[in-house]
């Protein structure tokens, strides 16, 4: 079974904890062990796993990835997004997670994070759930 | 089941849109829902998702990643490709998608690109479909 | 079945060849056709895939990811290592192979290596083994 969790940021950049509402759709499926796959249907939005303890590390991440990456930096598409395009497929559409005895296994600092980096917008994330 | 996919590169740099190559293998395994998994068996090349409407998208992809991670920034490695190295690490050998009614589930505007950083070169893409 | 792999590094950025050691578990599964899922429990680690020849491509992997992000840039993060957060989240958490025969599908020049980004410390790799 598989779901679209509705998203909403309200940042340019933003790194939102996502990690209680795909635990959510784990439980929902009542398989007590087996894979967790995260999608991101678009094309300036990604998924990332980090630290949940201090929000000073998302700035980081978010001020580390402008430095290597940065927003005016003459680029072709007219948009005018193209930075949030690279920094898409740099952090990546997918995450594959393990579930064990319901939960989703993930380390002690870890938490899952919806990437976005041409908002604010409306979002979806895809969960997929598949038992062993 | 899985397939190699025959990939055939012309340029140094160049992000080749395979998404109806793949959309044909999961048409051939008869599977209407399951995972599609892409693997990409070299060192100097990846697989990303990201737009397929506007063509400067992709140039600017290559561009952004030659910003942070220049082809002539004098490294150790002797055969003088290991830009291309660092950029098929960043974008990543993996993707992986869900079916759904016999087709690759992607967002509006995603396609599947093989992203070669070491070309003109004959490249595979490992393509395993499995059902739910 | 999954294993949690020890591995200790012993060096600030530090990228270890487990091939072997996931071969191994792939072996102790008995299952001859399937997925191997890598996934790594820290948030300022990761797991690549590349070239296991010439130990000068690893070197120019490290170099290369310090000129795009670099440990000492003025991050907000009081302890110091949001550099080793951003390369974790650039390089990633998971990598996904396919079994066939017994044994990973890896391209001729491709090992598996874990990354160290703020080493040395004792680390773990999750394996999962699912047969098709």
């Amino acid at each position: 079974m598989w779901e679209k969790l509705d998203i909403i940021t309200n940042n340019h950049v933003e790194f939102k904890d996502v990690t209680g509402e795909v635990q959510q759709v784990v439980t929902r499926s009542r398989l007590p062990t087996g894979m967790c796959y995260l999608y991101v249907p678009h094309t300036t939005a990604a998924v990332l796993i980090n630290e949940n303890a201090d929000p000073d590390v998302m700035a980081d991440i978010a001020a580390g990835l402008e430095r290597a990456v940065p927003f005016a930096a003459g680029y072709r598409h007219v948009e005018g997004n193209s930075a949030a395009h690279i920094k898409s497929v740099l952090v990546g559409q997918n995450a594959t997670l393990f579930i064990e005895n319901s939960r989703l296994v993930l380390g002690t600092w870890q938490g899952i994070f919806f990437a976005e980096f041409d908002g604010p917008r409306r979002r979806q994330l895809y969960v997929k759930i598949t038992g062993d």
